[in-house]
């Protein structure tokens, strides 16, 4: 069997059985690895590898590149609570490439690092065919601040930071007719996402929200994920999805908000009845409720099934069954 | 320019320059980034990118691959006495890669993080076009046992763990008619590298280094990197170079053993007078000692410069000019 017809979260899961479980969480079941260094804090780290061909279009700068390698791990460490403080940063470069395109490529990092109060302390360098960049993220939280995937519970309100589908319609965007304001804007927010680092250690210290995520490989796979870890369903209000006009003008259904990926947002769960409390964390939107039931959503009085699909590596379309 | 007209020593200079500092040690000066975290400890952290055509031979099984990729990055923690204690693996996979294959790697992974204590506690996997691995490890050492390249001392001893030239021995074998025996240990060397972990938290107990690193670009680069960190000479005894039989089978002479790369032993410089204290620590050999000059080797009654060149990601011949 090959890994293309395994796909890239059965990979992980055959990857984490191979491996003894000595943390707190095992491989792959959140955002980050979580670590019991010492004190009344936890050591976040996470690591996420990015390559020329899948993660960088053409049309990006590489500040631009730089600064993607650096935000995708940054959310990571935002999507548990925590506070991202220091990084070291593997990359793979062609000979040929240009000592400039690398200079941009470092600024783009740092700009990203230093807009959330980050160290870069290290990295490798290493010759390779295609442009790739290994980013490692180390984050703290205060033990009873860490948010997990896991502590959904039945009646509270499931929400999310900024808007849906916003980077599948810049993607999308690059090979459209649309006026140039609107793919500049799209594309701008697909090349330069923003980790929600701030909202999220404000949301873990606000002390109502019961569990979170990002939803980098798209909202409704993230759905499935937080159903999983937290052994509950959702309902989610069709009619409630933020959306950018930008990306109505894309696609005017729910395909791009529900199943679109690359948005570095935060899928969160709060107390019933802790709205106000919440609001004074950040910005966001309720989206829908936590139920004992299916992963479902409700639109124009019509209710029906999130499917489990997204964004995955080695599978171009998702084979995978609908939970849930 | 391009980056192989610079040279990765060089890149890695211009990419310093181009970062704040805002920790103890800047990327590139030691063989880990260390994080003043809390406590009485530092926060040791080292980043290593691995790909298929430049370091792993066909003659490698996929378990030795796995191996290999956590044991440079263990070394690294080891070059200043600290103890590693968890790591991430980011793996990059070409489509058709057998399951099977990764399976291996993966148990080759683990079992080099299980010998020496370490859990591996999260990953990335991602689809790429060559076989490429990141490892990235953590580590922790008490603040007043943390050894740095710098801190050697004009009349220090100059000693080596372990065997000089092993490493590219073991690379030169592969196309070379020798003795089966002689090819099989020194194959095994090269591809199932044994990280100096224990070796470096002893020294680092001993209380009597003043210096040290891994020798893993080989042992002419690593005094030139010492010395440039401490701002001294050395004077190495040729005839003193610890060199296995089956090395001077490959080549008598001392090109392997002071500009071989690959071997993952440990440079360190001992007080004057604290050799039995050292002793106690580890197996060592004594192989010059710390001078105000250059970086010489004497050997049957001649003394000559130790080149600055061995092994360069982006240069297949070091340009680099003699420094010291």
């Amino acid at each position: 069997m090959k890994v293309h017809d395994l796909g890239e979260r059965a990979l992980i899961t055959r990857i984490s059985k191979l491996l003894p479980h000595g943390v707190v969480l095992g491989a792959g079941e959140d955002d980050c690895a979580v670590l019991d260094w010492n004190g009344d804090e936890y050591l976040l780290m996470t690591t996420d590898m990015l390559h020329q061909r899948t993660d960088f279009p053409d049309e990006m700068t590489p500040w631009q590149m730089g600064w993607m390698s650096i935000a995708v791990s940054l959310s990571d460490v935002a999507a548990m609570g925590g506070k991202p403080f220091a990084l070291v940063a593997a990359m793979g470069l062609p000979r040929d490439t240009d000592v400039g395109f690398v200079d941009g490529m470092v600024e783009g990092m740092n700009a990203c690092a230093e807009k959330f109060g980050v160290s870069i302390v290290g990295g490798d360098t290493d010759e390779h065919d295609e442009l790739t960049i290994v980013c490692t993220v180390l984050g703290r939280v205060k033990k009873d601040g860490l948010l997990r995937r896991s502590g959904a519970n039945v009646g509270d309100m499931v929400c999310v930071t900024g808007e849906l589908g916003t980077a599948e319609a810049g993607l999308q965007a690059l090979s459209r007719e649309i006026p140039q304001n609107s793919k500049k804007r799209l594309t701008k927010k697909l090349f330069e996402p923003q980790p929600r680092v701030n909202e999220g250690i404000a949301l873990s210290e606000s002390g109502v929200v019961t569990s979170m995520m990002d939803i980098s490989d798209g909202l409704a796979l993230s759905l499935h994920d937080m159903s999983k870890a937290s052994s509950v369903g959702f309902l989610i209000y069709g009619d409630k999805l933020p959306v950018l006009d930008e990306v109505k003008v894309i696609s005017s259904g729910l395909n791009l908000p529900l199943y679109g990926a690359g948005d570095f947002e935060l899928l969160f769960t709060i107390k019933p009845n802790a709205l106000g409390r919440a609001r004074k964390a950040c910005q966001f939107t309720v989206i829908g409720e936590v139920t004992h039931g299916d992963i479902l959503i409700k639109k124009d009085g019509l209710t029906e099934k999130i499917e489990a699909r997204g964004y995955e590596h080695f599978i171009c379309v998702s084979n995978q069954s609908t939970q849930g």
